[in-house]
């Protein structure tokens, strides 16, 4: 079996090699190449996992190239984590929309739109070369916004491909932690998007939960008042806290010295450095600073699920078909699904609380205007699309913070800067 | 045939009155029954419409009463057009939410979620007795929100309603006027609820408009920027306004010296020793400046099409079915409809484009909340609600504006204040 | 306005032009074009109907032409009434299936399976011809079977047709009729599909039947035992007699003497020499015998609403969309429809009573491999259909009828016998 | 863990046993209750289940009693497995309707309405019983027609039931056998009901067939001729014979000697007789000649899923939801399924092939009469079920197919015959 990465100069990269060498017996991995178009950030991590591998005492054969055909060509599954414009073009995103008192989270916020607009026609690209190169294989992405690129390459070419994200799980946790039971006896209902999901009906060892059980749960969350979600009825992705304390996250983060983006910047060399040194084959320790992973989790319960056809319970982003009755059959959500030889099949829930169906139908219009402004170049649909987003809405600030929006990411915006771009 | 009206102090009254008059050789009308709380103010009105009607030669009896049943009993039609509070209470759904930077309009902003508390179950009860003392008639309603209205007289009684509102057709006359042709001419889809609603795929005479046609009825919409109506691509209710330029609203709402209650309030002592004047017979001149009429064309368009089977095209609030697959098949819409001797028929539409899909679905989400909050007086419904209202969303701002609107409104509030008040 | 007649040589068309006489000052007709592929016919019938405008009084321009270009270009309604092999392969339709034990009939039966084979290839052409030469045409259809037809050209063409039948009225007559009010008066949710459709849910002037009013209007019904009527709970299109009394009508259809078609058949060289002589100017007593007219009301009701904007209630043959949720969205049904200068628009009922559900489903399933079969050629799809059809289903019995059907039809099916026919 | 069985005196009973002595590591059960209302075969059952126990090492209890709510009580499994009327009333079933020339099958055919009608009333009182003595636990049904009883109980008590059936899994058989491949490692798509499912979409360890390896399974299936199967595009169930071969079939059934029922019923002294001898602890020979067991398997691997939370793939007859869109939402269906500790999820399908559509939603439109007329004793609706059945259809055989069923069930149909029956 070969697996490939694009966009390997991540430093996430160590962490899924990690888990291939710890699911060996089950994951029979020959050859991992990895793949980015940044050379230097390649040879560093190609050179850093060649001797992690090493240390693991795993006997996968690991190569770099910038040549992505060469990448994909054959592979059974292509792990995309790309980052297009880099951590630079995310402290723009952030930026710009808080300058204008908008939350700018790089997923969530108006900053996940200009995102969307770099990274989706990319991500189609790629999935175009699956289709030509590695055919029945499986794109394993968690680039962001997970959602939107996997609704973008399905609809632009009909490539199987995993949307996956490490929070679909965050509920099994929070009431394996609050009833003292093991995460994967829980089980429930989860619908919405990605960072725009909740989690109810639920259940432990096939027992409901009661109100007492839901609230002290509830208070696992983190960054989202209980009582609020006590409110909803429903346990949020805690991106909900964006929506659901606005006005709160806009002034601490205008508070803040710093947006996230240029945390994770700062951290950088240092980070690399590490890697670089030819005696390291540990993880740094910095690594964990950086937060940000649990992607390789997941990434290896899919591959695993369909390898070995394991018929497991995860949560995807799949296209919704008659999973939510309220959302188009062709709009992807993020939802628990059954994952096997035969692919990923959403299963079935209750209707949504509805204290938070209006929101999940909002996001999802302004997700399927900013994939067709992301694949089309149109401004009039950008324009929609922003004016349909919940966090931005009224018109006149759309319309500024578009033109910042685009004029900041013109490098990175053939469709709409191009010579035949739509006026 | 026997009609009353109830809330009849109001001074739409002589408007319908004289409509009655116009429409004579096809609405057999022998009886009005003027039915209101307010007994001074029925008292005033009803005299001046026995004047009235006088004046204009017709000859159906007119009769006060401040008792309900007896106005209902064996009607064909009950009119209602009730304002819980008056206008009092009205200034302050206005005032509350604007101190908090809200909109506070009356019907579309978080001042129609307080109107709904005070309304909805009044007009439950008055649902109730047209049940019992005339079961065939037709409610015709023009109390606002006239859809949240609708909503919870269907679900909490059955009894017949037609949720009307006289911007229905106010498309119909922007295409006329631009295009130069008879409004009656012109036919749409149109999809959303009251006062959020969005007409599409539009023609005349059967043609489809050109997008300069279409450009130009934008711009006879008034208060919302015709670049952005043609981004959405549907002509939207003015009261739209208050979704698109939402800041540009509450600076200017900011700015005037007052309310629009508080200037109507100021007109009604005028107005009132007009109506009162012995010698009055015609409506006063003062009226006209008041505004907001035009519910009598709809009315005795609505009365005509039942009683005499016309096969009218009129837009209507009414049970969704699967007019708009996005909602429940029980939430109330507006939409066109086939209007008959058998009762509404909402028309099947094409479904609307996806720039306003996601905000109908939104503030339908609010409405159903809001109708069951009213209808319960559970405050954890009443807060969710003001969470789903795209205008609020915020849960911390949402809490701070339910408390100030359930103290301001108590006295109107026994479901929420009463001894068996839900927690 | 210019209106054509396709299959113009039949007995039919001068129950239209006496129509078109009629209403006269509401349908400004100046042309009318009869076309027909059998010169000898169209000959005869071109110059009846001059004689008979003449003696009418009206000023309509009558021509014939056997080019249907022609006949097409420009006009604002195309009339069609074709029928492929003529009454001569009718016959074959209606003793092919007698003689294996099944029902024969021309629509409903076996035999209207290879009456859609003939026919939707010519009726999908002459649509193609309106596409292009008078593309904001109606074509008003009361080619037989009727449903398939429409449901060939929308999905082939997107041409804009109507699909007509008499028969949707008819419980308009039964309820009238039994209860002494005017047809006018009555309306009902009416389900189905052509020949197999079902009225319920019925009011005269709106108020809805008791169950002793449904019960002497099924006696009204004629070919039906009413007390299987009432067993259903609606009343059914007189077709219904072929599935609720299989066995007797197969029984008797042995029994007569000859078919339908052969009656038919024997009438015409009467029939045409009357209309060939050159004295005759009024219709021939003879047509009244033969039956089956009434269509010429119904196309000039669809006419009226479409040119003048009526907003006509009118049954016709459309897409489903989603006004029966059991059947696909593009199925083409027979229902209630508003038209009116825009179109048709098919207004929404309840769901028909269960007993009838299953059956509606079964024959629609038919109905589309039936389409396909049709227009591709395909024998398999063409077993398949037969195998759908309730009056058929046995999989043994179904292989042999195709393969006598398709033999004797083969001059006809060009499709099925070419040299690119599907194996 | 209690689990108990209910109709524990049939033949199939020690297979059951045979099966969780082979799970004891997984199932830990500690009681097994039989339950049948004929003490002298409990009594027969209990002894041999005992001596068979011992013989194959398990230590479960076993005990036998005629107190249905000893059995039930505090039992997490209640297996059901009654024969309401024994293999007498059976044999009725199928003489009845073979006499009117139509299909006797006790599930499929006429026969299985009558024995609906028997079984499901009891079949509810049971479910009634269990949501007050074991609100927690699960039915796990294999009385037939099962899609009926899981409908019935469903919808008249809420109950927990899995509707099994052995036959889900023949699809992964037939594949595995032409193909020489796990049928674990076989998928598909399974749509329809009970005895009237079609497995499609299929797929070997993810891979789907080509039309060769599918026209081999086809010819897997038995007896139902291969080239009809490949007309249909689906792999059907067995009992589809009854529906495709007709006419053969019921001129087997009228040459054969005897029924089934009569066949089965001339076993049972013998069998009885190897049970009852004291010596006897192994299941005796006769039993294998039989037939029809297979259930076990099944009833063994649901509990195991349940009670172990494995996540499995299995066909369960469930409520539709929105699986299937052409069936009602509380339509019960036969589909494959995910089974875990929170219960049955039925897997989203492609919309089954338009060749077995029809035939699917005619069955259920009976399958749905059949059910009210069983629970009501209403003639009017049992004649209407009797009209939907694809197999009886004609009103005047079904009338007096209606009357020599019900007369000669009177003894077991309490609804149609007690002193409130409907008329």
């Amino acid at each position: 079996m070969k697996i490939c990465i694009i966009g390997a100069g991540s430093p996430y990269t160590p962490e899924l090699l990690e888990k291939l060498s710890e699911w060996r017996d089950r994951l029979p991995v020959r050859e991992l190449v990895l793949m980015d178009t940044d050379a230097d950030r390649l040879a560093i991590m190609t050179g850093f996992c060649q001797r992690y591998a090493n240390a693991l005492g795993t006997d996968i054969v690991i190569r770099g190239t910038t040549d992505r055909v060469d990448a994909i060509r054959d592979a059974s599954f292509i792990n995309t984590q790309i980052r297009v414009g880099g951590n630079r073009a995310r402290i723009q995103d952030e930026k710009i929309p808080l300058s204008l008192g908008l939350i700018g989270q790089e997923t969530t916020g108006a900053g996940g739109f200009a995102k969307a607009l770099r990274t989706l026609p990319v991500m189609v690209d790629i999935a175009r070369d699956v289709r030509k190169h590695a055919p029945d294989a499986w794109i394993v992405n968690y680039t962001n916004p997970t959602g939107l690129v996997a609704e973008a390459v399905i609809r632009h070419t009909g490539a199987k491909i995993a949307g996956l994200c490490a929070g679909g799980v965050f509920a099994q946790h929070w009431v394996g932690r609050s009833m003292g039971v093991a995460p994967q006896s829980v089980r429930y209902d989860l619908a919405g998007l990605n960072h725009m999901n909740f989690a109810y009906n639920l259940t432990a060892s096939g027992r409901p939960l009661t109100n007492q059980e839901f609230s002290a749960a509830a208070r696992e969350v983190g960054p989202v008042d209980p009582a609020l979600i006590e409110t909803l009825g429903a346990l949020p992705s805690p991106y909900l806290q964006y929506y659901l304390h606005t006005t709160a996250k806009v002034a601490a983060m205008k508070a803040a010295g710093r947006t996230r983006g240029e945390e994770v910047l700062a951290m950088e060399p240092e980070l690399f450095s590490a890697f670089a040194d030819p005696a390291a084959d540990r993880k740094p320790d910095l690594l964990k600073k950086r937060g940000g992973g649990g992607y390789a989790d997941v990434a290896i319960g899919f591959m695993d699920a369909v390898w070995n056809a394991r018929d497991s319970w995860m949560v995807v982003n799949v296209p919704n078909g008659r999973t939510l009755p309220f959302l188009p059959e062709d709009a992807v959500i993020e939802t628990a699904c059954l994952v096997g030889a035969d692919g990923i099949r959403p299963l079935p829930v209750k209707d949504p609380p509805m204290a938070v169906r209006g929101l999940i139908a909002a996001v999802k219009s302004y997700e399927q205007l900013a994939v067709e402004a992301a694949m089309t170049g149109c401004r009039r649909t950008a324009l929609a699309a922003l004016m349909a987003h919940p966090l931005v809405r009224d018109g006149d600030v759309a319309r500024t913070l578009l033109e910042q929006l685009l004029e900041a990411n013109r490098n990175w915006l053939p469709l709409f800067f191009g010579e035949d771009a739509e006026p």
